[in-house]
């Protein structure tokens, strides 16, 4: 897998960037009504997205499995955007072509490339709200803290390593925040959580804003808001499939000890998976592990039954000028 | 509309009718993983739904839907069991073609028709474990009571007058019940509601096998069992859609006092939406209502927000033989 076009931004150079561009993108699966209604709602109050300092561009991802009420019509978009796939073959693919339109239109070498890409998705795991983050630069760290002091029910899940920096639509944006909500069945809409996604992106913006303003101060300092100085982080180690027969077909469930639990610890021997005929299989890791998207309808087919994460702290430095 | 081809059962007649043939169907939406798993598993292990005075088939309803996962090909395959629409045209309809073979096979003109269907299904609304009737002959009416005594939280939902008796796959069986578990996000399991389905189907096969051995008897009597009296049903009364505009997208989503809140009765005034805009959207009938399937995935696109219903009191003759 080669690297994404964008190099991960370093060190505190990433905390000096002024955000001129920002895209919003709902329905990246079509089936996820909450960020499709979402765009939408901005589309027709545009008021509600406006900042003084920088663009904010909306956009549905999947059109075309928007409209049919699907996740994708030939292939998840949300594994397209790693460009080294991209040959002539796989231009018969909708979504490969769709991920390319959207490169050219937003990517790195478009005329006005993107600085933070939101991209809203939903789950049927018990997410709650859920930033997923790429790179832990400090920019978007404190970016996540900053929401986290707003609504400090928001978990932090850094998917680096998990692949998705380099394939997902994330990957358009030199900055990148994914927000999933849940749980959700795909197809409907749960009021709750969609206003408390709308909430999420008023906050997020307002973040860019504060961002940019202070940097445009001769000599910015650090404002004196409650930024927290420890960070809890999701990190990504790797994924678990349902337990399966020799015919490929999964033979066990999710453990009623395990679903909607998502985020706690699971210890060695705690119940994973009950088998349709009623026996617990236990964890067999030899460490704690803090497991999410447990029971995701759409990670069936790909083989995962739940994401496997290490809970960590991270200590920020707030000396800098860009926390909240 | 024509009538099924079964009529429906007369009044004290159906309690004398012994029951021969059973079929359990799962899969008759392809994404409703919980039926799915059910017919799978018992075809491993037939003796679960072997009983002496009877014999019991299972079928995947819809094996090609079961095989995408997702609810139907061409068209919803429980919607298209009324002869009537069998023309030569709709044969290019894959649901169709899959109606017209299961009624040859199991149907009332078959070699051994069918004497009671169950047909298995979830929902992304909070049906907890509901039972589909069709008709409220005695002998359906007796064992729903049989199976509310064994499990007090089970919900009856009469389905006549929905359109369902007649072009559902339940048309299939002169008896019909329909168990119908959630929430449940389509597309995934929980362990829980699969066992207690597992459960409820033991409990069928049970009462059937009791109602059988009782009539074989030359004076059948009633055995002293605490069967009630008195039975709670939610009657279909309508259907509600949700609040579009001029272009018919929908503007508004259940409102949060409602979402889980299936069977429970709204008055006039209550919240029923809430507008993306935020704004509360009450109910303007003149009488309490009890909705349930409220916010079903696959009901978004049939103009269903929830079906209506009218809570009855229907009382039982208790004197005759097959109650339990």
């Amino acid at each position: 897998m080669i690297m994404s076009e964008f190099p991960p931004p370093q060190n505190e150079l990433s905390n000096t960037v002024s955000i001129k561009q920002v895209l919003i993108v709902g329905g990246t699966h079509g089936n996820e009504l909450t960020g499709i209604h979402t765009i939408k709602r901005f589309e027709q109050h545009p008021a509600l997205i406006h900042r003084p300092s920088f663009d904010t561009s909306t956009v549905i991802g999947n059109p075309h499995a928007t409209k049919d009420v699907t996740r994708y019509i030939n292939k998840d978009l949300n594994r397209c955007f790693d460009a080294s796939s991209w040959g002539p073959s796989s231009m018969s693919i909708y979504e490969m072509t769709r991920a390319k339109t959207l490169m050219e239109q937003y990517g790195p070498h478009s005329k006005q490339p993107i600085d933070l890409v939101i991209d809203l998705h939903s789950t049927t795991s018990n997410a709650g709200l859920m930033l997923i983050l790429d790179h832990l630069d400090p920019f978007t760290l404190r970016l996540a803290a900053a929401l986290q002091v707003k609504a400090p029910k928001v978990k932090i899940y850094s998917a680096s390593r998990s692949g998705r920096e380099h394939d997902s639509l994330r990957a358009l944006g030199r900055y990148r925040l994914g927000i999933e909500v849940g749980p959700i069945a795909h197809g409907t809409l749960h009021a709750d959580l969609f206003q408390k996604t709308q909430t999420l992106i008023q906050q997020v913006l307002d973040y860019v804003e504060q961002h940019n303003t202070i940097l445009s101060l001769t000599n910015p300092t650090s404002p004196q808001s409650p930024t927290p100085k420890v960070l809890t982080v999701y990190q990504y180690i790797g994924t678990i499939d349902y337990p399966k027969n020799q015919h490929g077909d999964i033979i066990a469930m999710i453990h009623p000890q395990r679903q909607f639990r998502d985020y706690e610890a699971v210890n060695p021997g705690d119940p994973m998976f009950l088998t349709f005929d009623g026996e617990t299989i236990g964890y067999t890791g030899k460490t704690p592990i803090h497991p999410i998207f447990i029971n995701e309808a759409a990670y069936y087919e790909k083989g995962i039954a739940m994401s496997l994460t290490e809970k960590k702290q991270i200590t920020l430095d707030c000396s800098s000028h860009s926390s909240l």
